[in-house]
């Protein structure tokens, strides 16, 4: 099956009533399976296709008859109320300001005494329980010796009422007649005994399943909605729900301290993934991948049992099962499925460990949102596709897929032709690279703090759409994604602990100052510091962007100043005249730029630290690209790095620079960047991809130091052997 | 003589051999005195003008006879190297990298195992002087007992061998044969007994000098060159002349602590004025300001004992004699004479209490830089005039004058036209509203680490010249100088202590975030933030500009954000859904605008704290200006403020409305912006400034509700009188 171009590798999903459509465009794309999804039942006709069988399959939702019955068992987050301004020595703090009540409420059958806490936040004080009461009738905290003027805050545990998705999915679509799904805890005893026993009830009940969906396991990552029915707090990393009385108590047993309330709350920024994690959080996170993996285990031991597959959707009830994480593995998971919509999504799946195969779920969904007329699904499914693809090209997945409903698809011709193309170009890259990886010149470290355990995640935000504030930054990822080097993800802890690991050529911390990415107060460490500033020094590179090692201590801002060559101007010495120079405008790293590069926003006021330093480009009083040497290595400092063609490419020279190997550079290479070239000696192939509509020309570079011409059509993928 | 319109209260430059053509701009602007300069000398024939003499007079420099005798007497300086990064277990720290031999030499006579600071700039440690040797003749300290990679530096004790300001004028006038002054520090002995004997021989060689224009008094303020002779490191509030072993026994004598190398090198910051000052830097100004201000109260009681006034110029050697320090009055001194640009460095020279009278020195210097052919003088000229008259209608200096060759001067027709004017129109001013101030409706406190001390000081550079990074700001000062409100000083330290003063209506915080302008790390002090939140939420105003009370703690950024409405994103609340809504379209703030306002570089991601908050002006994803109410009180926040006369017109909004006072904005007015009103109801007049150079039409209010129309030609002063 590996072999053929036409069949395999594909999954569609079922639409009720539709199996004639459904089995046409399975022939056309070649599809081998089929999928249900939330909300969509398999009917008989579908089943008789002939395909393998995906069934969706919820562990601690949408039994509601279990739920209702117990209740007490539901699942748990710790909320924090807004700031309430005290202006005399009484205080009354409503608890669900800005929270949907048919989400959440207070729970106050588990001690508020014990479970939650009150804070005079302008202190950072917490406020002792003599001082304040609950007030269930109100729905409320009365403080009785408020200090006038201060603003507070009660962290308080709630009881989660309804699914995050589920609600996601009710609201928008404005279902009627539906129940809400209640989330349940397998922590507790009734749940777990549960879960194990209804999962095995529902293979039996279930002969035509093939392939058990996980849609996932026991947390939902944190989605909190506002009275308004609108979108409040999304952190897909957010460990909220997996908190409660039982698991704070196992907790403080195993690690012998006990977690607070502002442990889950953090001043208001819930463990965003953005905020450096502390030891309270690592820890918490550690605890609840323990359980959620062990559990996990069972659950796909039962069905294995029944002779079915396991495979985990990598999104919604994810929590604790990180994909990088050290438990991971455990699980014995046949595959890992997720959504896919870039290069970055690609390889954040391609490289999951610890599983059988891995599966893209691709856009456009076959919704009528982007399915009307007048819409453009055919431009949606080609982005896509043109970057998921050459981050394939690296590291395919072993499968792909579409969502949503084929008998929107089937009204789209132009679409049904590129879905075909789509779906043979897949099989064609995955047969022909499978096993192997392209030649990499390189080997790139990004360090942050959470390295290894966010690899192809950093700066990752809800849904994969970039906020302004990460948009600089999501760039590095993609760029890298379909870049023949190879990458790995450090944590700096690590670093400062272990030292840099062997074989690194580059070091690259992307980042705004304060962040997990830049690395904040990690910068503390004077180990860390001197870590990498050995490495460069002794011939190592290092790429800087945005505001890397930002800390303002010891009269620095961007603590490896001395080797990005560049410094950030905060105020405090504007008095000292800096030593600006002119632009560089010869240089390896911008060589084959037009024009200005589109760095992103400005990071105002980066200055030279010395003449040494190169600057190759400036806006203003600020330089947006340098590079300096430091010792027998090198420094590059780049102030954003949006997706492009040409900022790849930049970010490729960058690389070879910072690792003083410039000649590698031009061994294996398509020199047109608007074409990629792949070497994979040990098959002996080569590939190149037009990334364009448009028709290019490139002149390849073989690795022999042999130039031929090459001409792609538009979008094409070239294949060649690679002669002896 | 106060109600001549025609002569007096001007003040021009001697110009050796040209007596009639000084005589005869001084009859055209009716001056009545003269001055002679650094390098200029006062003739006989100009001495026959009959004109009042003013003289430069240097305390502690331009005496090398002395100097020369006594050089355990010069001056001295704490400097910094830059970082070197250690290899190994040695480094070698050359001292004078960087700093220019000629002005600036270590001082190896001082022990430097006492003196001297090395330290570990990666672990902010002092390394102890076991540990380290100085090298005399290679100028160097070698560490034995380096950690590798980490970076460090020496902080020494030198000598100062050149006065900074005649370094300057030799160095940019290419002087040839003129000896270099070496600064003696009035704290040793034998020039404290020089100094007054000195100018008691002076004064008696000089018998036509009327008024000793001293240059000024003992120390410099900080100026480094670099061994190219460039500048390397200016601040004109810098203490670093003022310290020496003597200064440093005697402070930890009278404070009970000894300072370090540390508290003057401040990580290499230097205690720039937009640092916070810590207390080992408020205790040594306060101590040298005792000193410097004894010092001066000797020498004006000399120059007094002779017969003759004593005037500052405020600039210079300076340090020690701040305007606006405790200390100041208790000198003695008849004037105070300063450089003046715009119309905050005229309000910072007229406001100065504990003087007879003060003097603004305007531009351009008659110097060959502007008067040249193709020169354009006038517009040097009318730009300051414009600028300072506005704030002369609130606070007049008593003279003004002009500096650099009047024979320069002469060649310009134009330019004497327009001196008649200027010169005219300031004692019409002054003529008019001697002793009273224009009708006030509002009191505006300025709140930042500063307050009182560094009134009309605030973002303050050398020579005036904003930088990038303070534009945003300086249009603050400048509007509000030429405005008719009351503007105090306000520490935030004080306000923490004893509160908001009574009768103000509103505070206004500006800066970015860290700097002692916005107040940085002073936002720890929870009394400060209470004290405030208590003044606005009663009823008081508060205006935020930039990053107003910036500081990350406790969950919040802006600490004053439930006042001013709006926070700023710094990375870690991005999961959050922010209250965005429309922008407010008609406001009382914005209501005469045209357009979106200018105001300065973006502040990025400041968003509306709650429904609540007014959006005025947006861009992208960032509030930029936002009114809010808070308790009985109300915030305003801009994200910065250049001058323009559109800017004025908005802050002065911004300022009745955050006071709650719109109906009184209307009670005094030019509702035309491009005319500023000004009423003395004590004096039953009022003056209408055209500040365009187009005829204006404006309507009056009068104060009694009564509207006039008015014609104003371009640049006009329109004067009336205030009916029954």
């Amino acid at each position: 099956m590996i072999q053929q171009q036409d069949f395999g590798r594909v999954t569609l999903p079922a639409e009720e009533g539709c199996a004639e459509r459904v089995g046409a465009l399975a022939r056309l794309m070649g599809a081998d399976a089929i999928r249900n999804s939330d909300g969509t039942r398999l009917d008989e006709e579908t089943l008789r296709l002939g395909l393998k069988i995906y069934s969706t399959y919820f562990v601690s939702r949408g039994k509601n008859h279990f739920a209702k019955d117990h209740k007490e068992e539901r699942q748990h987050i710790y909320l924090l109320t807004p700031r309430y301004t005290a202006e005399k020595e009484t205080l009354e703090i409503p608890l669900m300001e800005g929270f949907l009540s048919e989400q959440v409420s207070p729970d106050y059958d588990h001690s508020p005494a014990v479970f939650w806490e009150v804070r005079d936040r302008t202190e950072g004080r917490v406020i002792p329980p003599q001082e304040w009461q609950v007030q269930p009738e109100q729905g409320a905290v009365r403080l009785s010796r408020a200090e006038p003027y201060h603003e507070y805050t009660v962290a308080f545990l709630a009881w989660a009422d309804w699914d995050p998705t589920q609600m996601y999915n009710y609201i928008t679509n404005d279902w009627q007649g539906v129940e809400k799904d209640i989330p349940y805890d397998l922590r507790q005893p009734a749940a777990a005994a549960f879960a194990p026993a209804e999962l095995s009830g529902w293979l039996e009940e279930h002969p035509e399943v093939d392939v058990v969906r996980f849609t996932t396991f026991l947390y939902h990552f944190t989605l909190l909605f506002s009275p308004r029915r609108k979108e409040k707090y999304v952190d897909w990393f957010g460990y909220g729900f997996a908190v409660s009385p039982e698991a704070l108590e196992a907790f403080s047993a195993e690690y012998g301290y006990s977690l607070t309330p502002e442990d889950f709350v953090d001043e208001g920024y819930y463990n965003s993934p953005f905020r450096v994690p502390n030891r309270a959080f690592r820890d918490f996170m550690s605890f609840t991948e323990r359980f959620v993996c062990a559990k996990a285990r069972e659950l796909v031991a039962i069905t294995h049992q029944k002779g079915r597959e396991a495979m985990m959707f990598l999104g919604d009830t994810w929590i604790g099962a990180e994909p990088y994480g050290r438990e991971f593995p455990s699980i014995g998971l046949d595959a890992v499925v997720g959504s896919v919509g870039n290069g970055t999504t690609l390889r954040m799946l391609s490289e999951i460990r610890g599983v059988r195969y891995t599966e893209a779920r691709f856009l456009p969904y076959f919704f009528p949102d982007v399915f009307r007329e007048g819409g453009d699904p055919v431009r949606e499914a080609r982005e896509c596709w043109l970057s998921a693809r050459r981050a394939m090209m690296v590291k395919p997945v072993d499968r792909i897929g579409y969502g949503g409903y084929p008998s929107l698809a089937m009204q789209f011709p132009d679409f049904l032709k590129y879905m075909e193309r789509v779906a043979k170009e897949f099989r064609k890259i995955y047969n022909s690279i499978y096993g192997c990886r392209p030649s990499a010149g390189l080997r790139v470290g990004i360090i942050n703090s959470w390295g290894e355990l966010r690899s192809w995640q950093t700066h990752m935000v809800a849904h994969a759409i970039p906020y302004a504030k990460t948009a600089p930054y999501t760039g590095i990822l993609e760029a890298l994604s379909g870049l023949p080097v190879e990458v790995s993800f450090l944590s700096l802890s690590r670093i400062a602990e272990e030292g840099i690991p062997q074989g690194v050529d580059v070091l690259l911390n992307a980042g705004e100052a304060g962040t997990a990415f830049s690395g904040g107060k990690e910068w503390e460490d004077p180990r860390l510091i001197c870590r990498i500033r050995r490495f460069v020094r002794e011939g190592g590179g290092l790429i800087g962007i945005g505001e890397p090692s930002a800390y303002p201590k010891n009269g620095r801002y961007f603590q490896l100043a001395d080797l990005l060559g560049v410094e950030r101007e905060m105020g405090f010495s504007l008095s000292a005249n800096k030593p600006w120079h002119p632009v560089c405008t010869h240089h390896f790293i911008t060589e084959e730029l037009s024009g200005a590069p589109n760095l992103g926003e400005d990071v105002s006021f980066v200055y030279p630290l010395s003449e040494e330093t190169e600057i190759l480009c400036q806006s203003g009083e600020s330089v947006r690209l340098a590079a300096n040497r430091a010792g027998r290595g090198r420094g590059v400092y780049l102030s954003g790095l949006p997706f492009s063609a040409e900022n790849t490419r930049l970010l490729l020279r960058a690389l070879y620079w910072a690792a003083g190997k410039e000649k590698e550079f031009f061994r294996y290479l398509s020199k047109n960047p608007a074409c990629e070239a792949f070497f994979y000696p040990q098959k002996k192939l080569f590939a190149v991809l037009n990334q364009t509509a448009l028709p290019q020309q490139t002149v390849l570079l073989d690795g022999r130091g042999k130039e031929t011409v090459l001409s792609l059509a538009p979008e094409e993928i070239y294949w060649g052997c690679m002669t002896e």
